[in-house]
């Protein structure tokens, strides 16, 4: 019998990196490793002083070698396997993180003279200081009508590529002009690995303005943007771009010494974390709904074509699996909307009657909210703490909770809140459908499902569809990432020929499913008529009183 | 020097009754006690047994007893005053609290035979089991363009008289039969301290139809309320009634005794707990608004004529000082709803930081609450946690809470709920304005003015009018009976010969005002346009989501 394959995924997170050793014949996972960021987001200070203006968030790139150094190892020792098994390397990284870089892929930050300015370090995706960057950018591709602003559902986000680099032009035009390159953070460390930079297709179409067929926007938008970033593609980008899941290059000697691997073993192409979670949740294929539940919701779907879909966040051609087109959609609020609830609203009496029962208060939480019947606390929420991303694609619209009374307990407003989220997913669902994009199965992944069975009923009964949950719902982007490895390694090396094909093999499902309640479904969708009401009626111009609340606060804010 | 004369004023509330002995010159508190009722409010079960129907809400008359036995010597006690040294007794009552009694006075709770009657046992105000029966009452009312329909802002309470009334009928009609008598509580704790039943013009104004010239509606309409209930008055009732501040009777032996008190001192007319407030405010006159805010929000008014204000809970001539009318107006949640919120919303977080800094929480809360600046927390709230009293009169209208975000701290909440109070009484002062009645000066009394100054600057600034506060803002309901009392004695007995003139003497203003800071004022008025378009979205008919919900909640509780 031939010896087990392994192979590494490493997954760059917001606050840490994860890396998982797995066994390419089945996915099973053989030893994993932690590394918290020592500096962690940089959203104050950078490292050695140098105050940040507000809504920033950056991050020191030393923090990723020491997950490539210290986790590695630390990884491969518990899993007892040995370099010559190892037959391929996979890395996600979080999107829209932008590296300006020397010609060599170093971080200018790292360069003496730049360490002092603050965009010289990497561009965390929720870095939102390039808010009127992205406005400017959106205002330039509705005027000229291009075409990425349809597929962006009608506007640039503050998170992406080119609000990023031109923000970097504009507060620093000689930093500007001393990057050579802009690139994402997920093919920067792919550069880093193999000391060669080869670009992927998906964060290029996601993100940056890139299709397929296509290429980017013409010299003629960009300097109508900026006069200065008319040639920022030939010179700082680069238009070659690469299909995930592929071989993006080899080892080097130096990483491979570091890491203790052998050098040369296949390194595969970058990719998204969203992104790269989905073949680990076993969907390869249209026609099933990717949920990625955490801090925010992410619902990915893949489909035979490309149809326009009015608010959601993109639609890419090989964005996902290569051979489909990969639609993204979210909600900003998922886990951040409950974490502000029990730091800001679950009252201590709940707290001391847990700690009584000896129980987490999260735990009495759930149970106490499970214990009511849908429509029975008479309350309906709106899922906007942090904005609307889909469909309604608007960062000023606010958090709603109507229905409340002298007797509504703080479970109650729990409830409240995942059926709100719920909510939201529906009516993406069904923005979805509207476009002939059928979802047939749900699978989902990440914190919530692997914490709140109650979330997951209650999504299953607003859904009116079955959810199944992937194994090892919090781990899915470590494992896509080793999935992703696997493909680049090729059936030769003893990996598969393809991302479907390594899935199949690689990712599992729980056997416990969330099935939808009849009775259940039934008040759902009376309350999901409500939800839909008061969506349009604040979302879509009905009454803009969030907008101009919000507009008050910054104004009284400024004064 | 003629030695100094005093009266006992006292004040029965919805949990305990409170007596006051004060002196007749300048209205200087002598003496105080509270008697807590032992049985507090029956909402579940009878004394000794028998299960209550939800929204019930009873009491024990005995506990009324109690007040005067225990009380009355323990306030004279503490006063060192003798009993020749006082002139007159006053008193209030909660209202609308309905009595069945004997034709002499004797609740019919005490008589052996009807005591596991709950309706035998005196009706509570906040007694909402009657909805029902105020609905018909409201549908006929409305049918027959009835006077008292108009007076009431388009309906009847549940709370109020006939509702009650109608309820006994309905649910125990042998009970209605054997009931000699229906009188609101004040009219019968009157009646057991002087012998003789005699009711006042107010309450019969405000909450029984009754109309000063006009009587009450006719048999006819009784009879097309219920067939039963055609005589209800001319049996059971009685058609004079008196005005507000005179002598009801004097008192009796028995009760001269059990009180340490002479016999044959004037009693006064009975008198609600809210209206007996007023006069202790200092406001007799028509242009001064008097606020009581407690556990809810009253709003009281005086004019020289009648004006049809919509929404308003009723205009009774003589209604709180004889001569003027008086206009009532209600919010139904003001301390309650801040209760709710300390109870259900503020975190243990808070709590453990208050602990710290030596505290009470809710000074922490209000210190950070003060620190906000209007329109900082970009939320905005409708104070309809209870219901809207006035001026939309829908017990149905429930709680709204807009614009909350991840970074939306307790403290925010807890001041967006203060706004929307004060929003909700503004809302109340322009419809008053908009019928050419008019507000010059606020006075305030009730528990929150003597608890929370943060709440009294935010009624200052959104209403744009300086506020003075009683001295005495908790007790001002005692003090208000002890007013009445002296009116009731005459000059001739050492007290005044009516209530303005006792009010002259006897009731006072803290020093410290409240006066609108401008540039508060400036934003409040852009946040309160907010606030009514929200206001008439959800409150006339642009979305009667609220209503569904309640709807829903009961058809979910009911299943």
């Amino acid at each position: 019998m031939a010896p087990h394959k392994y192979v590494i995924g490493i997954d760059f997170g917001t606050e840490s990196g994860r890396i998982v050793v797995v066994r390419v014949r089945d996915g099973e996972e053989m030893g994993a490793a932690v590394v918290p960021y020592p500096d962690g987001v940089l959203d104050e200070n950078l490292p050695g002083g140098g105050k940040l203006e507000p809504d920033s968030a950056l991050q020191n790139p030393r923090d990723y070698y020491l997950v490539l150094e210290k986790g590695v190892p630390r990884a491969l020792k518990e899993a007892g396997i040995k370099a010559d098994e190892v037959i391929a390397v996979g890395s996600d990284f979080t999107s829209c993180t932008v590296f300006a870089t020397a010609r060599d892929g170093t971080p200018l930050c790292l360069i003496p003279e730049y360490r002092r300015e603050p965009l010289a370090w990497p561009i965390l995706w929720k870095h939102h200081a390039a808010q009127p960057e992205a406005d400017r950018i959106t205002e330039i591709g509705r005027e000229r009508h291009e075409e990425f602003i349809r597929i962006y559902g009608d506007k640039y986000s503050s998170e992406w590529f080119f609000a990023k680099i031109l923000q970097v032009l504009n507060d620093n035009p000689e930093l500007y002009e001393a990057a050579d390159r802009f690139i994402e953070g997920t093919d920067w460390i792919v550069w880093q690995l193999t000391g060669a930079e080869k670009r992927n297709n998906s964060t290029a179409g996601y993100k940056a303005m890139w299709v397929k067929g296509v290429g980017f926007p013409s010299r003629d938008f960009f300097r109508a943007v900026h006069p200065r970033l008319e040639n920022v593609i030939q010179e700082k980008v680069g238009t070659d771009f690469y299909p995930l899941g592929t071989r993006a290059g080899g080892l080097t000697a130096h990483w491979a010494g570091a890491m203790g691997l052998r050098e040369g073993i296949p390194v595969s192409m970058g990719v998204a974390d969203g992104h790269v979670a989905i073949p680990a949740t076993t969907v390869t294929k249209p026609g099933s709904l990717s949920m990625v539940m955490g801090t925010s919701l992410v619902q990915m779907l893949m489909g035979s074509e490309r149809r326009i879909v009015k608010g959601i966040c993109g639609v890419v051609e090989d964005g996902i699996v290569p051979g489909f087109w990969g639609y993204e959609a979210g909600q900003y609020a998922g886990g951040d909307m409950f974490a502000w609830f029990f730091d800001h609203v679950v009252p201590a009496s709940l707290k001391n009657q847990a700690r009584k029962l000896n129980l987490p208060f999260a735990t009495l939480l759930e149970k106490r909210a499970g214990s009511l019947r849908p429509g029975e606390s008479g309350l309906v929420a709106l899922d906007w703490w942090n904005g609307n991303r889909s469909v309604l694609v608007d960062a000023d619209l606010t958090g709603l909770l109507l229905g409340a009374t002298l007797a509504t307990p703080p479970e109650a407003i729990f409830r409240a809140l995942i059926e709100a989220a719920a909510f939201g997913t529906r009516q993406i669902i069904e923005a979805f459908e509207a476009q002939g994009l059928h979802t047939k199965d749900v699978v989902a992944c990440g914190g919530l499902p692997a914490r709140n069975k109650l979330l997951m009923q209650i999504f299953a009964d607003v859904m009116g569809r079955e959810i199944r949950v992937a194994k090892h719902p919090q781990t899915c982007s470590a494992l896509g990432a080793a999935i992703h490895a696997a493909a680049a390694a090729g059936r030769q090396a003893g990996g598969y020929e393809s991302i479907p094909e390594a899935a199949e093999h690689m990712a599992h499902l729980q056997s416990e499913t969330y099935r939808p309640r009849p009775e259940n479904r039934k008040v759902y969708n009376r309350l999901f008529k409500e939800f839909q009401t008061l969506h349009d009626y604040f979302g879509r111009a009905g009454n803009d009183v969030m907008k101009r609340l919000k507009a008050l606060k910054r104004e009284i804010l400024a004064a």
